[in-house]
């Protein structure tokens, strides 16, 4: 047996007992009974940890070294040297940090989750402090150990976002600050305000079958994939023929379960194009979380909120709702879909105050690897940027520098994939636009097979294959591109809000 | 640190695969796509290939020689010196039959199944009777590794009862043949026909709510368990602290859904009752089959299909169904929980011709195990048992040879446990009345929690523990009868039916 299919064997059982986490994870989310924690914690611990010892193991490193010298011979494009490739990345983060730093980094994070849960309850960021403290220091020893060139963010950054380089995501997202404040701005002296139809009584078995109904109608396959009810909306997948959407229900706002529902599905349905040839080797899944969350974006977004998917739906809606909806018209559906309103909390911002929630984490972040901010004076520095980007100030941090999970859980360097997604959702649009043209009417017409096929060929086919540039340049035909998503927020609230295209 | 500590260490890990394998089983039967069963079967045979391979290791064993050289020196009956017997017993198991049989057992039990299916939904034995040919050589050649001193289905059974021997085994069966042919003809003599009154319409919603109602009446916990349809009710957990119960629902089938919750939250019970102090650790959960089959059977007979039970739960069961259940009173719909009538389905059968289902099967496996059935007569021995026994020959193989799915999936061995299961409700329901008295009427109050108690100390906290006859009998002070069963059977359906108490 060549090296290359050997190392897909050794492969295949180490995705098997990730898939395997995966399932009990999804359990432990959706339906475990909750005196099941704490042993639920050590079976997955068990699991991680086989997964670990196989992936580091002499046997793979010495396969794939093996499998590399085969390679070096084929066509760097095939699939075989991609999954050398691929293999050799992952097994080198894997390898690169010492394993007593990964059992300190997940005793820290098990800690702190618990404490930023009570931090956030008692509103007492100094709860919380001692232990992002420790969560600094070690992302920076993490970072030694991964390595960088530039900036130790960078090292941190791509655990999430392969290839990605901090100057660039900064150069980025500053060009995006400047316009999207002087956006928001201009909406908010319109001083329109919400007209209160998302807010009205949507009960709760009739969200059910909508979100159920929605995912089916854009792609979402359910021979291969099922929807359930979780306190936070996430999407899981154990290989691309058990896909796991998860939603929740608020019977006073709609559109936490209707967007919600077409965004993880947007994460599910790459899932499931992920190619059967992948099944069981590294090449299975996504490419980044980024080039993940630019999929679910596109279809909660571009697609979801859009005048042509409320043309398409809206009818729809008022058969499960009549009473609710009986007065709205498309009109007032889809400008209350596509309401701008500066808020507290990251996870119900719109689409043009979003940016500017994760603008101003990822500067937080950077001053924290940089050593430039003393992180007592996070809560000061988080609301002073929320009163320069958004014009408010937090109350409570609770509601401020307290409300996302993922510093206790060690994950600086995840928050710019979320923007970074939503730059690539914009782009593929346009590409896709000017491909297939006429977007906007097979969406009204209910047509989204051609949409999806698009996203399959262009993106969803490759898995991990390639970096996220490289398969976004594959796919648009050029390197990620912040004006995509500016010159569409820029004319699609001008025209909701009835201002000047141009500034 | 201890051998016997190492030992436990050893065994979490494997117990923490089976957990994981376990919930992807549980996830299989209730929410899993359609579309994922071929990538589930992979990634169960990947955790069960693991946790093999981490049973039989080298290390393994000279832990556990090491473990017995310590434990020589031990009180016998403390918990160290059971844990290292009970991993003898499962080390020698798991070594003794070659890898090779293994890899072919459960290639041919895949394949076996599949064409079961097929037979049994064309009624076509002779396309089985290949495979079973195969599973019964098979089988015999596993015996041979595994050992046995008098007779080769000795090893088969151990595998599902450790310690039963079929000599004894075919001697307590005998022993009820008579008693139960004859108490049952005396039944069907009466002529007393069903009342009809558990075929009504009971809403399937409704009875959703009973059986969570019913199973934590008793005793279930369902903070640390929960309850799901699946299409054949099943217990499994995952630790004390995670287990799941499954049941289905027939609108007009009451009994299907209210007395099977109740057995198995039988099973789940005695699961949640396992010691914290045995988690992770071989010492976990029940002590066989037949052990675990006399908890569900005594909740769903015993107490569920009782008297004082009707008398304490149709009030509540008329506020779920006050339509269907209006006209009837206590005493009709005891009988009606009761009624007996020999019918073809071992799984839909009374409690007096239940016995009689497996004493057929279990004559049936001896019979091939000894070669004194040539295969191909298989339905026509089948059919002339069910003659002899029940009184009635089944129309066709699918209702008859085909029914069950244990010698597809190479169970022989499997089905006496759940008669040696009923047989141990009975003397433990007489042990416990004994001791405690006054059963009937706690359970008529809705004192389950004295009953429970009693299981829990004198079955529960032993977890695997005792072999099933030595725990039977610290249990209720002697060895298995089988006259407690017959004797209550008697009594009972005696005065349900009008007949004379002796015969």
């Amino acid at each position: 047996m060549s090296a290359i299919n050997r190392l897909r064997e050794l492969e295949r059982e180490i995705v098997h007992l990730h898939d395997a986490a995966a399932v009990l994870g999804w359990d432990q989310q959706t339906y475990m009974p909750k005196g099941a924690a704490a042993g639920r914690a050590e079976q997955l611990a068990t699991l991680s940890t086989l997964a670990h010892q196989k992936l580091t193991s002499d046997e793979f490193r010495s396969t794939l070294e093996e499998a590399e010298k085969e390679s070096a011979t084929l066509d760097p494009d095939s699939d075989d040297a991609a999954l050398v490739r691929v293999t050799r990345r992952d097994f080198d983060k894997a390898t690169k940090v010492p394993e007593e730093l990964v059992t300190e980094e997940s005793r820290l994070t098990a800690l702190a989750h618990e404490v930023w849960v009570e931090a956030r309850k008692k509103n007492d960021f100094g709860l919380f402090l001692p232990y992002l403290e420790k969560i600094v220091d070690l992302s920076l020893r993490k970072a030694d150990h991964l390595g960088y060139e530039d900036h130790p963010y960078d090292a941190l950054l791509d655990q999430f976002e392969p290839g990605a380089k901090t100057a660039e995501v900064k150069a980025l997202f500053q060009s995006l600050r400047e316009p999207l404040v002087g956006l928001l701005r201009e909406i908010q002296a319109t001083g329109i305000e919400s007209s209160g139809i998302m807010t009205r009584s949507y009960p709760i078995e009739k969200q059910k079958e909508v979100t159920n109904d929605v995912v089916q109608r854009i792609g979402f396959d359910f021979e291969t994939g099922r929807q359930d009810i979780a306190p936070h909306p996430f999407c899981t997948s154990f290989g691309n023929k058990d896909v796991r959407l998860t939603t929740r229900f608020d019977e006073h706002y709609l559109p936490g379960s209707l967007y919600a529902s077409m965004h993880e599905a947007g994460h599910g349905m790459y899932e499931q194009g992920s190619p059967d040839e992948y099944e069981g080797t590294f090449l299975r899944g996504g490419a980044s979380l980024g080039i993940h969350e630019s999929q679910s974006r596109f279809w909660e977004n571009q697609v979801g909120r859009s005048r042509a998917f409320t043309n398409y739906y809206l009818p729809r809606l008022k058969e499960f709702f009549p009473e609710s909806l009986a007065d709205v018209d498309e009109e007032a559906f889809y400008r209350a879909a596509n309401e701008v309103k500066a808020s507290l909390i990251r996870v119900e911002a719109d689409e043009v105050t979003y940016p500017l929630h994760i603008m101003l984490r990822f500067e937080i972040e950077t001053a924290m690897v940089e050593r430039k901010v003393n992180l007592k004076e996070l809560p000061e520095l988080w609301n002073s940027k929320m009163e320069e980007y958004l014009g408010i100030t937090p109350p409570s941090d609770a509601d401020g520098v307290l409300q996302d999970v993922h510093w206790s859980g060690g994950m600086i360097g995840y928050f710019p994939t979320y923007l970074l997604g939503t730059l690539a959702a914009a782009q593929i649009w346009n590409a896709m636009q000017s491909e297939l043209g006429g977007l906007e009417a097979r969406i009204e017409a209910g047509e989204f097979q051609p949409i999806l096929g698009w996203l399959r060929e262009r993106v969803h086919r490759y898995g991990r294959k390639y970096l996220p540039n490289e398969l976004l340049k594959r796919a648009t035909g050029s390197e990620l591109d912040s004006t995509h998503m500016m010159n569409y927020l820029r004319a699609k609230y001008s025209e909701i809000y009835g201002l000047s295209v141009t500034v």
